[in-house]
């Protein structure tokens, strides 16, 4: 089958690899119909060390069940599948608790000998704690919006929850990627009064309005800063969402926010400590989220998928083949791009 | 009258100094009967650069109010009054939430013209907003439980509160001096299952355990984290309580939550940034925590407090007259007394 495979910084390719097939009884063989490129295989684009082997990409998709293990119960073949964007068993301690991203026997996508999404078919371990059968045909005109349930919808719906987003408040999301537009939907779903988007790209702050943002700051650094706190009366915003994962925005996210405020962070850290110690202690800041256990939030989500009240699927705003996944990670490591949906 | 003065690390006098007097119409003037020395007062005691005006010293103290300024309408000369550790006026929009500590026409004892609490008397700024009175006379038997509602139970509290403690959960408390202490009073109070306590000294140990600590480990640094896993089936602690506010022992509380777990900060940071940005942001481990807002604590504590079911004034194992300050402040930093009461 092909896949796609990461060799080092810049070097992405779309090549022969075996074949998917079943391993485990848990597992269910699944033939993949849509896939996306993340923000985060931006990290490993900028930075992988070059690799003999490679390292297999990809871990949003949907697809059609192929063919399932023995014990494997939930799913069967021809059912439509998502994805979260780790698998789970769906029983143990922590998945019980609603942290699928910390199951005690799940797993990454592309590691340990398990597929990556952005390739024709993909062994999903713990079939069962991990797959979400969907009420659609494959081709369903909202198969970009489900698609964002697999990662970028469920991270920006974490971030709102974990910044503890809710009716009146003011929330300042900091980036204007995929992950922040669906912060600025989660937002608003979560009933927030005001949305402010921190961002540039006119592209971005267009759909960031359209989903809901309030208002714009285009502004940089400590102006930025400033031009939050000019919006909210000198406070700063109840909900800040960390939203890129770099120190600059961390300390701005840390800084925009009100006095007893939260932040969530779900861009990944790509520094070692968390800036602003002592002021956020003095100002009773929150520090929460992480990787979105986007297991859980399906359910929740699902049904405002299904019913058009959310429109997530719009970040998508370049659709290919397989065979132009390499250009769409260079799309979106150009910003050309705010995010690249696969059709198989 | 009589006051604490600290001149530089080490350096701390009781002195005479100008009387205190109402300036504000909103102040109350109140005669000092019980004050503490605070675990935050040694951070100026070890590293303080020397003032030639020196800096007044307190702000945990119980008292009488003397008399009021002409706008001050809820307390009377004759209340015995407990206050908060910062004065705050307990109408805008921070004190409204609840996060008295930071109110926007609030402050801090011992700064900007107005005294300490380690001393004769106080101007009490704002004192409609600050002060609490007290249903007991001024030297009944409880005073030592209730001069600790003025900052060390609240704090506890605080500690507890950000972290998420509930029933069924397991609690690390993470140092074991005055603050952890009533951190394991809290943990209790709000139903944990288990509450375990790292700290090696004799005295507090004893106290932790008879406080409704569960389990007590000795070790420190990387072996307190491994001992505090086996006692937790290798997952960790769903809270902890970072006590101190030195870097080792914020590690360490980040390192024994487990994920989806909460660590509530009210040791003041002593470093300007937050350790392990990933490790607990792939396990989704919330920071909170901050100065604890103890005036709107102190009303969900009273009662506990009157009707015997916390005892907190046991922290206090030296009692002394105002003059001992010095030597109190000697005992705390040589850990040699836990916690220093003062009666006047």
């Amino acid at each position: 089958m092909r896949a796609t495979v990461m060799y080092g910084a810049g070097d992405v390719r779309v090549e022969t690899v075996p074949d998917a097939r079943l391993v485990e009884p848990t597992d269910a063989l699944v033939t993949v119909t849509r896939s996306a490129i993340c923000g985060s295989d931006l990290w490993p684009y900028k930075q992988m060390e070059r690799s003999e082997t490679g390292r297999r990409m990809g871990h949003e998709f949907i697809g059609v069940v192929e063919a399932v293990g023995d014990e494997v119960r939930t799913v069967k073949p021809g059912d439509v599948v998502v994805t979260p964007f780790v698998w789970s068993d769906g029983t143990c301690v922590f998945c019980r608790e609603g942290l699928h991203t910390s199951c005690l026997h799940g797993g990454r996508y592309g590691f340990d000998g398990v597929d990556g999404g952005q390739g024709e078919a993909v062994r999903v371990p713990q079939a069962d704690g991990t797959l979400v059968v969907l009420p659609v045909e494959r081709d369903d005109a909202l198969m970009p919006s489900l698609l964002t349930l697999s990662d970028v919808m469920a991270t920006g719906h974490h971030a709102a929850r974990s910044a503890e987003v809710g009716p009146g408040k003011t929330v300042a999301v900091v980036g204007d990627g995929a992950v922040g537009l669906c912060g600025v939907i989660a937002s608003r779903r979560l009933g927030a009064e005001r949305i402010i988007v921190l961002g540039r790209h006119p592209d971005r702050i267009a759909l960031a309005k359209q989903f809901g943002a309030t208002d714009v700051v285009s502004e940089r650094g400590d102006e930025a800063v400033e031009r939050v706190r000019e919006l909210t009366d000198g406070f700063g915003a109840h909900s800040a969402l960390e939203c890129v994962g770099l120190e600059q925005s961390t300390v701005t996210a840390l800084t925009i926010v009100r006095p007893g405020g939260a932040v969530g962070r779900v861009g990944v850290p790509q520094e070692e400590s968390i800036p602003d110690a002592q002021p956020t202690f003095f100002d009773n800041v929150t520090i929460a989220g992480g990787p979105a256990p986007a297991r859980a939030y399906i359910e929740e989500l699902l049904p405002d998928v299904l019913e058009g009240r959310i429109e997530p699927g719009r970040v998508f705003d370049r659709v290919g083949p397989l065979d132009e996944v390499p250009d769409g990670y260079r799309a979106m490591d150009d910003r050309e791009a705010i995010k690249v949906m696969i059709e198989l």
